[in-house]
C-alpha cells in the first residue's frame, strides 16, 4: 500500500538515454511524424493480421485487466486509511474484519497485477513471432538477403535489425501500450478524488509541481546526454582495442609492439575514464534534483490537505476522522504524481518505439520493394540450390533434412570425392559425415587444404564450366596437375585466373591483361 | 518518505540470475572459498596500495556520508508521523515548523544521498585505472599477451576479462561496500525501534515473515533460473545465425541457399519464442509471490502494533497520539523488511562479485606467472621495435608518437620503397602517410596488393635474413623476380617456403619435404 504507489518514480537515476541518442546508425532523434505513422500502421497489420484474431483477443483481454486492476489498486490504497479509523477508535471487529479484507484485497491485486505482466508476456512473444516471421519470409525471397547485405548500403545491419530491434519493439511496445491506453482514466480519477478532499488547490499544485520537476531534470540533464553518449562511444572503444590485440597478438608480438600497443591501449583507458569523471560530477546535481523531487513530494500531500484542515473546512471530524482523511489523501496526491511520473517514462518509452519502428519499418520498405524485384528477374530451380556445397562450414547443404531418403548413396559420392582431392584424413578427423565440430574450419584448414576442398565441391556439382580464381595457388605443380585431370575426365571446360605458367597446358586460349587497358588473346600451343 | 523506504524491494521481477549461472565460460557457481579471499585480497592490494591512499580515504569518506545518510533517513521517515500529530491537534504553528524541518531534512538528506551516490561513483573510477593499469602492466610486459592468446588456452577472453569484467566488478564492489559494511547497524537499530513500539512481536514477526517469503521465493525461483539460462543461449544463437547469414551472404546467394537458411533461422526462432514462453508461464508463479509478499508486508505493520493497542497497552494515548504512534510503526517495520531485502540483494552481488573475482583473480596470477618467466628469457632491444612495421592496418608502427622528430626523413624512405613494390596508388588512395582511413584494409587490398606490402616493409626493416613463406603466390613470375632482385640488391638472404619453381633462382640450396618425413637437400644449379 504505501510505498508501492511510487514504485514508477525509480528509474530515473538509471538514466534514459532518448533512443535516437543512442542510435548510433542515424544520429538524430527518431522523427514522430506522418511518416513514423504510417511505418506504425504498417507493422500493426503484420502484428493484427485480421479480426478476430489471436493477437487482437489477447490485446482486448489486457485491456479489460489493465481496467480491473485499477480499480482494484485504488481499494488497496485505502486500506492504511481504513486501519488509522480503526486503530484510532479502539474498534477489534473493524479491525478483524479490515485485515480480511485487505488480504483478499492483496490477494487479488498480486494475482491481477501479475496476470497483466502474464498477458504482456505472451503478448510480446506472439507479436515477436508474427514480425519476425513476416521479416524473414521477405529477408530470404531470392536473394534478397545478399542483394541487401552485399550490394546495398543504405539499409544498416539488417541482421540486428530482424533479430534485436524487432525484439525490443515488441517488447516496449507491449510494456506500454495497456498502460498508455489506461492512463487518461486514471489521471481523470486521482485528479477528481484530490479535487475531492483538498478543492482545486490539490490538483493544481500538484500539476505545478510535477512541471516544475520536469523541467528541472530536463536542464540538469541536458549536459549529461551528450556525456554518455561520449562515454558509450570510449567505453566502446577500449573494448575494440582490446579485442584487436587478442586477434592481433601474433603479429604484434612479431613485431613487438607490445610497448607501443601498452602506451596506445593506457591512452584510451585514459581518454574513458576522464570522460566517467566528467559524467560524474554533472550527474551529482541531477541527484540532489532528482532526490530533492521525489520527497518533497510526498511532503506536498500533507501540505494540500492542511490548507482546508487549518481553514475550517473539516471542523466537524474528530481527530481519527482526521487522520483518516490526512492517510487517504496522501495515497491519493501520490498516485497522482506517479501518474504523471509514468506519462513522462512512456513518453520516454514511445520515443524508444518510434526510433525501432523507423529502423522496421524501412527494413521491411526495402525488403518488399526488393522481393517486388527480385521475383521478375529470378526463377529458382529448386534442384539446383538442394545441393548446393559451401566452403567450410559445413560440407554439404543439408539434403537429408529435405529428403531423408538422399543420404546414403550420396554419401558414397562425397566420400570418394574428398579422397580424389586428397582430403580424406579430413573425414577421419571428423569421424563421419554428419559429426558435429567444435572447430572453427577456418582456423583447421590450411589454404592448401581448403583449395582442396573447393575441387571437392566442384567434383560433386559437376558443371559444365567452372570458373578458377587462383584456385590452385596454394598447392604443389603436381597436385594442380592431378586436381584438373580429374576435372578434365569429369567432362568441365576451365576458365582459370592465376599467375602459374604451369596452368597453361588444361587450357586452350590465354587472355593477358596489361597496365592501360591494353590486353592480348593468343592460342597456347600443345607441346 | 512513505513510499522511498522500499525501493530496494523493487527489483525482484528483473530475475537476478547467480553469477555462476550467468557465467558461460565456467558453468559452475562461482565457490565463496580460501582461492576466493586469497584472490580477493591480492586485488584489494591493487585497489589499496598503501596507507593512506587516494583510494583509501575515498573510502572512508563514503563510510561516514552513508552513516550520516541513516541518521538523517530515520528523522525523513518521522516526518509523516508528526503530520499525524500536528494536523490531528490541528497545531498551526507545530504544522509550520515541521514544514520546516521537512524541507531541511528532505534537501540534507538528498544531498547526503547524492553524495554518497557520487563517492561511490569516483571510487569506481579510481578503482578500476587501478586495477586496468596494473593488468595492462603485466600484460604488455614482454610478449605476454602474445603467449596468452596464441599459446595458451587455459585463460579464456583474456581481453573481456580485462575491459569488462574488471570494469563489472569495481562497479559492484564500490555500489555494496558501504551498504554491506552499514548493514548490520541499520539491522540493529530498527529491530530495537520496531521492540520499542511492539514488544518482542514486531521484530520476530518481520524476521519469520522474510525467511518464510525468501524461501517461498526460492522455490518459485527454481525452474526459472534453468529456463532462463536456456532462452539467453536460445537469443544469442538466434543472433549469431543472422549474424552469420549476413557474413556469409555471397557464397549462400551463390549456392542459392536461401530456402534452407530461411527454414533454419526459423526453427531457432521457433525454438527461442516456445521457451520464452515457457519461462513466463513459470514467472507467472513467481510474479503471484513476490507481489503478495510486498504488499502483505505493508499489512503486517498494522497487525503487529494491532496487538498492543488491544490489550491496553498503549490506553493513555489520545487518537491523535495513537496515529502518530501508527504512521511511526509502520514506517519502522517497512524499513525493517527493507533492510532485510537489501542484505538478499547484496548477497546475489557477493555472488557475482565473487565470479569477476575468480576471473580477474586467475588471469592476474596467469599474467604474473608467465611475465616472470618471460624476463628471463627475452632482452628488449628497444630500437628494434620502434620500427616494427605491420602489414594492413597501419602501415607502421607510429614512430613519431615517440620520436616527434623522426617523421620526415623516414616518410621519404617509406614512400621509396612503397613505390619499388608498385605500391605507390595506395598513398595516392589514402592522401598522405598519417592519414586516418575509414576503410578496413583487408577487405580493400587484394591478396597481390598485400604481398607487395609485405615487401615493402621488408624493404624498410631491411633484415639480413628474410623468411618467406607463400610470399609471392598472388602475383605474377615477373612481378615476383623484380621483388626478390629488390631484396637481393638490399643485401638480404632469402629464406622461402613456396610451390613454385620460378622461385629457384634466387636461391643455392633446395630442401624438399616428401610423405613419410622423408626429405632430400640438394644444391641448385645456376643456368
Amino acid at each position: 500500500m504505501r510505498a508501492r504507489n511510487q514504485e514508477h518514480k525509480e528509474p530515473r537515476s538509471s538514466f534514459r538515454l532518448p533512443a535516437g541518442e543512442r542510435d548510433e546508425g542515424s544520429g538524430s532523434r527518431p522523427r514522430l511524424d506522418l511518416q513514423f505513422l504510417q511505418r506504425f500502421l504498417q507493422i500493426q497489420k503484420v502484428l493484427f493480421p485480421s479480426w478476430p484474431s489471436q493477437n487482437a483477443l489477447m490485446f482486448l483481454t489486457l485491456l479489460c485487466v489493465a481496467l480491473l486492476e485499477q480499480l482494484v489498486i485504488y481499494q488497496v490504497g485505502l486500506i492504511p486509511s481504513q486501519y488509522y479509523g480503526v486503530l484510532g477508535n479502539k474498534d477489534l471487529d473493524g479491525f478483524k474484519t479490515l485485515t480480511f479484507l485487505a488480504v483478499v484485497l492483496i490477494v487479488l491485486n498480486s494475482m491481477l497485477k501479475s496476470f497483466d505482466q502474464f498477458t504482456c508476456n505472451l503478448l510480446y512473444v506472439s507479436w515477436r513471432k508474427a514480425l519476425t516471421e513476416h521479416l524473414h519470409r521477405l529477408y530470404f525471397r531470392g536473394r534478397v538477403y545478399y542483394t541487401l547485405n552485399v550490394l546495398r548500403d543504405d539499409i544498416d545491419n539488417p541482421d540486428q535489425r530482424i533479430s534485436q530491434d524487432v525484439e525490443r519493439f515488441c517488447r516496449q511496445l507491449s510494456s506500454m501500450a495497456s498502460k498508455l491506453i489506461i492512463s487518461p482514466f486514471t489521471l481523470i480519477y486521482y485528479t477528481y478524488q484530490c479535487f475531492q478532499s483538498t478543492g482545486w488547490l490539490g490538483p493544481v499544485s500538484i500539476f505545478g509541481y510535477f512541471i516544475l520537476g520536469t523541467v528541472v531534470n530536463k536542464i540538469l540533464m541536458g549536459p549529461i546526454v551528450a556525456k554518455l553518449v561520449q562515454q558509450e562511444k570510449l567505453e566502446g572503444d577500449f573494448r575494440f582495442k582490446h579485442m584487436q590485440i587478442r586477434v592481433n597478438a601474433e603479429p604484434a608480438a612479431f613485431y613487438r609492439a607490445g610497448h607501443v600497443e601498452h602506451m596506445r591501449t593506457d591512452r584510451r583507458l585514459q581518454r574513458l575514464l576522464q570522460t566517467q569523471r566528467e559524467l560524474m560530477f554533472a550527474e551529482l546535481w541531477l541527484y540532489i534534483g532528482v532526490n530533492t523531487f521525489d520527497y518533497l513530494g510526498s511532503i506536498l500531500s500533507y501540505a494540500v490537505i492542511a490548507i482546508p484542515i487549518f481553514s475550517g473546512v473539516y471542523g466537524d471530524l474528530s481527530p481519527t476522522e482526521l487522520s483518516t482523511l490526512v492517510s487517504k489523501n496522501a495515497f491519493v496526491c501520490i498516485y497522482l504524481i506517479s501518474c504523471f511520473t509514468q506519462l513522462i517514462d512512456l513518453s520516454a518509452t514511445l520515443s524508444d518505439v518510434a526510433g525501432y519502428t523507423h529502423r522496421i519499418g524501412e527494413l521491411q520498405e526495402t525488403l518488399l520493394d526488393m522481393s517486388l524485384k527480385s521475383q521478375d528477374d529470378e526463377i529458382l530451380d529448386e534442384s539446383e540450390w538442394l545441393c548446393a556445397l559451401r566452403i567450410g562450414c559445413p560440407v554439404i547443404y543439408p539434403l537429408k533434412e529435405i529428403y531423408p531418403g538422399a543420404g546414403s548413396t550420396d554419401d558414397e559420392r562425397i566420400m570418394r570425392f574428398l579422397e580424389l582431392a586428397g582430403l580424406s584424413s579430413l573425414v577421419a578427423r571428423t569421424e563421419g559425415l554428419d559429426q558435429q565440430v567444435d572447430w572453427n574450419w577456418y582456423d583447421v584448414l590450411s589454404p592448401g587444404e581448403m583449395q582442396r576442398l573447393s575441387f571437392a565441391r566442384l567434383f560433386y556439382l559437376q558443371p559444365k564450366y567452372a570458373v578458377l580464381d587462383e584456385a590452385t595457388s596454394a598447392l604443389t605443380e603436381e597436385v594442380e596437375s592431378e586436381l584438373y585431370r580429374i576435372g578434365q575426365q569429369l567432362g568441365m571446360t576451365f576458365i582459370s585466373v592465376g599467375h602459374r605458367r604451369s596452368l597453361e597446358k588444361f587450357h586452350s586460349l590465354v587472355l593477358k591483361l596489361y597496365a592501360e587497358g591494353r590486353w592480348e588473346l593468343s592460342r597456347i600451343k600443345v607441346d
